[in-house]
């Protein structure tokens, strides 16, 4: 069972983030949930004004906080959650995944959003592919999923299921539509046949609402989950031959990568 | 003006289909269309059953119906069309670019699906970008499209606008869902914020729906058409300043290609 949780975090406000955080983990521990994802920054809130707002909210990647929601987890089980890191005096945009051993890895956000590239240093490693209890995750975060080079690059290193803690804020769209970013994260399911768990958050900051789009979207490509308020939960099946979309077609095999080197050498007009 | 047609060819009905493919084209002339797309195969039908079956009702590049579709077009104007080609003993499910000055561009699918691997051979060139009195435009066909790696690389290339010419058998989908095809050319539209022209086909053959799917999509990834029966009609914007999505975001400059190379390099498991 996959769990999103929907969180508001109150801008700056780092120990009741914590604790809303705690109040998610220990209900998703009570209620047998194996993975459970929580939305990009977490712990500090979005509009941070500045670095140094960011550095005063955010963890070192040995604050004993993690220790402690590691040590809440059953085993087998896995949090991911977004948080503004700190590393001496750069600041990150992050996220951690958890098991019940402590901090299994970290990703620091690559492509970074707007006034982030004023707050947050970009991180140099490429997205995560998680050997976990439940099976390899892939960790990208908002931003990322906009590339589809992204999702697609974390499936082919042997993603068997994305995560994507999100801060989206509310775009308008034509009625009936999925939220555009939602779009993506379907076609990036479908085009590598494998689940993608979206946790956006809830709330209203400095006055802009949120898409509150947290969406689990399974292997072929469709919604999943069932919504309760802002928990959405869902039953996933990993990758495990989803790639063979026909008798003769598979949705990786089928790939001719020959013809994809603009995608390495960028613009080539 | 842009517009996609919907035609229902006949199983290996060569001449009746060119009289069907004449017409749409007589119309959108008439109609002031710049940019017409029609399908996937639309000289021949899809199920056909053998290479030699596709050979019969298969057409040469040099052949006189490209002469007399180009000459009946207006000067600045484009038609692109699937057909069956034949080249020598060998058949490729293929799409010709044609302009008043005759067959401007050739295309032949490169990711072939099902029997399509039993009666055509693959397409040995990248998907083209194709300059053209309208802007340049960016050609593949059905199967293609479900390869992220395809559109994207297009549009690194320079294409302004991607063309899809498709034939999309009927899958089911959940209720209020658009068909899964369309949501990966949405999303390969706002990606790279580029308009996608998918032009399915329609009718029945050898007892199969198709999904008539066709769809036009604009630069920020919204259907932007309007269906009158099966000919849908729309006004894009080419994509000049699409990609700048925000003060400081660039849907192309934003990428950072160094985490891409799992794209290039296939399979790291």
């Amino acid at each position: 069972m996959v769990r999103a949780v929907e969180l508001a975090p109150i801008l700056g406000d780092l120990s009741g983030n914590i604790g809303r955080i705690t109040e998610a983990i220990a209900q998703a521990v009570s209620d047998g949930v194996q993975l459970l994802v929580l939305p990009e920054l977490a712990t500090t809130g979005y509009y941070l004004v500045s670095r140094e707002a960011a550095l005063a909210a955010s963890l070192r990647t040995d604050a004993p906080q993690f220790t402690r929601w590691a040590a809440m987890l059953a085993p087998d089980t896995v949090v991911v959650v977004g948080f503004a890191e700190r590393r001496g005096d750069i600041a990150y945009n992050s996220a951690a995944v958890l098991s019940s051993g402590g901090l299994l890895a970290l990703y620091r956000k690559v492509h970074l959003w707007d006034e982030e590239k004023s707050i947050f240093a970009a991180g140099d490693e490429t997205q995560p592919v998680v050997e976990t209890p439940l099976g390899r995750i892939g960790v990208l975060i908002c931003y990322d999923l906009e590339f589809p080079e992204v999702p697609r690059s974390l499936a082919l290193r042997g993603a068997e299921l994305l995560v994507v803690p999100t801060n989206w804020p509310l775009l308008a769209r034509p009625e009936g539509e999925h939220p555009p970013e939602v779009i993506q994260a379907m076609a990036a399911a479908r085009a590598s046949a494998i689940p993608v768990v979206c946790c956006d958050r809830c709330g209203i900051e400095a006055g802009k609402l949120w898409t509150e789009g947290t969406t689990i979207i399974g292997s072929d490509g469709w919604a999943a989950g069932v919504r309760n308020s802002h928990v959405v939960t869902a039953t996933v099946t990993l990758n495990a031959g989803a790639g063979q979309i026909g008798p003769r077609n598979h949705v990786i095999a089928d790939r001719r990568p020959n013809h994809y080197a603009a995608l390495v050498t960028g613009d080539e007009q």
